[in-house]
């Protein structure tokens, strides 16, 4: 180590003087000799994802007492927060697992469940409670796009008729098992969701305030089978701490906190993120190669039929290519040029429609403002190409003036004509998919290339053809 | 309307009976003729947020009436849930503008201030008591890119000495104030931060618990100029409602809610969603032509100076364009695919690298597995590609089967070559970013496109000129 690295090694303690040291911490206590009570009052001042981390550090038999001296509830809580709990639960007896899964809450539990192979998740299940099962069957009930299998059946509910302190032990009853106090939903005599209140507003209450007034009556609510994608906007925009999901009958069925919503916002905004390389869907660190291979092969195999769609139409204008070759190396440029543009407004309109729903209208305009983005944008970029290419033609190429400014006339028109084209395409082609309900995050960038590159061939070889071989005469 | 969309509407509708429907209650209640008390009382029971979808709705004449009916209390929580809040604000006095942002959590107002003109946003600031305008202060002191900018001052705390009872007496008194309460934050003698409770432990503890042994002692906690992409990981790992900001001497500053995180999350995944596309930064429906041109150009700029620099390359290759008419046309495949394989190495990699901090030999495994990814597919794409473009040349452009099988063995050879290195290419470059303390997001899809494009010409030409000039002597 060098002076220097140990200098910013300093630098670094102090600005984050504790930071990233809890888990040695964690490591030292389960390996000290201390007594089991001792150590577990020690852990019992961490967090559960601290521990979590430190799990993979320990060998099975040390994991083994680990659990025995946290207990099934902490190991539970635990559990929760392994990034990948499959080979824990898989060096656990069944029981032992069941009971571990059943102490979760139910959509970690059913997130565990679906990692594991089917015939180790059911047998597991069957070894669960009969209410630890209900609420596993129910979410796992919904397809994955479907907002009620993101949903947490641990939330706190109270009747009309009770009075403020009836109220309060009802909320200290049920807090025990469920931690997601902050909202209380309320039930009408039909069970039916009437409507939330904060837990601060019941915490401050005087006695003699009749419980109704608390409710808001016309709280934010989703009903189970929406899609994920329909009403994930909405559920962003309240920022509550929990949301309700009801049935078709207005029964409560679970809530999605802002926990729930954060994974899903996470999962959603990367499945976008990877659909605009091209991916299947998003990949991770440890991906195994043949997966990896699966989620990409597809969208290649599509974007080479399309590029050989493209060259075959490239074929078709082999006589301005033999006649010209200097025009074929500018073919590059323009096809990367007007990829790119488009990428840039396909990448923009994705957005604004997962983020908004336009009306006709709205379209319209926005339509025609990528077209003039590209108006501006292709004047400008073909501009600079038009002088660029005119000198590097005529003097690198000894070309005369007229021969190399006419070329590059072609280059810089073809760039112009090709952008303001592609920018218009980026834009139109997700509005159309989300019109035929398609998700239009499947328009990838890479397909926006190759459609824009069939446009630049054609418009660049086109111009080429009129204005060189049958305007300038050029040989 | 015919009888079909009928019946689609109907099946919505028994989808979702109620949704959507709050916002035109909300205008009926607010143009209704019922005295201001009655129609305070309705509006009690609706959403901030949904009352906020109406605002742009009414007029100033009617939008002013309902900030009167509705108090300054509930305004100010209402204009926190506004996408556009400047124009709402600048119609107002002054004085109430204050007022409303007063009453506001400080980082809401904060980023209402931001959206003013700096003068306005002054004027403001002045007309605020002094403990709003301290935690304004307070926050506007961050950078951007800061985890401090992003808290919220609004947070309960308790000191070690209390008893059960007087802990939640403590926590009723600053309820009223502050509404994250989920978590309680507990200080040490000297006033730094000493643990965190549940505040469902406290609810549920009986009365003789001494308040320490509920107290999790080694809580996460964020230092407050820690920058947002090295922490956020982390955050969002721990998933806990708030997670306290401290200064270098442990004092507790702010908390970030999952609410804030949400937000992060959503803005941080944006813009890696935009630069994949190369864009300066992520655009919105209402953004001005001005900008989305600003936004766009300068990465369009680089990107041609890159792709003049290939066409020069290209350039090089003049006479095996001239001898071999036909390979040009399908250069835009080769170059296309490349650009494709590159961008998914890209996309994989950015989101590998934000979501965990890599081992060198991690880092190295990670870039075998891309070429190993690179290698596969450019075998299965290659080879697909050998056989349909010899068969094309063959049949379609009546060369020899020799001739044609040479011709397409260069296209799928160097499409197999080309695939690899664009793997690499497209994971070494963010990793060296990262290394050199870029944000690999910057290494855009275009970019990585344009790079390999230089890498595919000069296999694919070179290629091309070793083996059908020199070695089969086509001509």
């Amino acid at each position: 180590m060098t002076v220097e690295d140990k200098i910013d090694d300093k630098e670094l303690k102090d600005i984050n003087p504790q930071r990233d040291d809890y888990e040695d911490e964690i490591i030292q206590i389960i390996k000290s000799d201390e007594p089991a009570y001792k150590k577990k009052e020690e852990l019992d001042d961490y967090h559960e994802n601290d521990i979590a981390a430190v799990l993979e550090k320990l060998d099975v038999k040390e994991r083994r007492k680990l659990y025995s001296i946290m207990g099934l509830e902490r190991v539970s809580e635990v559990f929760a927060y392994l990034d990948d709990p499959e080979e824990f639960i898989e060096e656990l007896d069944s029981e032992l697992a069941a009971d571990i899964l059943e102490n979760m809450e139910a959509d970690d539990a059913v997130d565990i469940l679906d990692e594991l192979e089917d015939e180790k998740s059911e047998e597991l299940i069957q070894l669960m409670d009969k209410e630890a099962k209900k609420d596993i069957d129910l979410i796992q009930s919904y397809d994955d796009d479907e907002i009620g299998s993101k949903m947490t059946t641990n939330y706190v509910t109270l009747t009309l008729n009770l009075t403020i302190k009836q109220a309060m032990k009802r909320v200290v009853e049920q807090a025990a098992d469920n931690d997601n106090i902050s909202t209380l939903y309320v039930l009408d005599s039909e069970n039916k969701f009437y409507g939330a209140i904060d837990l601060t507003d019941l915490i401050v209450a005087r006695e003699y305030v009749v419980l109704e007034t608390l409710v808001t009556t016309s709280y934010p609510f989703v009903y189970d089978h929406e899609t994920v994608d329909d009403c994930i906007e909405d559920l962003k925009d309240y920022s509550e701490d929990s949301i309700p999901v009801l049935d078709r009958d207005q029964h409560i069925l679970g809530v999605i906190t802002s926990q729930d919503l954060l994974e899903v916002v996470d999962e959603e905004m990367g499945e976008d993120y990877a659909k605009l390389a091209a991916l299947a869907s998003e990949e991770d660190l440890e991906e195994p190669l043949v997966e990896s291979l699966k989620k990409r092969i597809p969208w290649l195999v599509i974007l080479l039929m399309l590029g050989l769609g493209v060259s075959s139409v490239t074929g078709m204008f082999e006589h301005v290519i033999a006649t010209l070759p200097i025009i074929v190396s500018f073919q590059s440029v323009i096809l990367g040029m007007s990829g790119n543009v488009g990428t840039q407004s396909l990448a923009v309109t994705i957005r604004v429609l997962t983020d908004e729903e336009l009306t006709l209208r709205q379209q319209l305009g926005f339509v025609l403002k990528e077209l003039k983005v590209g108006f501006f944008n292709g004047m400008i970029i073909g501009s600079i190409s038009f002088m660029i290419t005119g000198l590097f033609i005529w003097l690198a190429k000894g070309q005369t003036v007229v021969n190399a400014f006419a070329m590059s006339g072609c280059i810089g028109g073809a760039l112009w004509l090709a952008m303001i084209i592609s920018s218009v395409v980026g834009t139109i082609i997700p509005i159309f998919f989300t019109k035929i309900k398609v998700d239009p995050a499947v328009a990838s960038g890479p397909l926006i290339s190759t459609v824009n590159d069939l446009v630049a061939v054609v418009t660049y070889y086109g111009l080429a053809w009129t204005l060189l071989l049958n305007i300038v005469h050029m040989a």
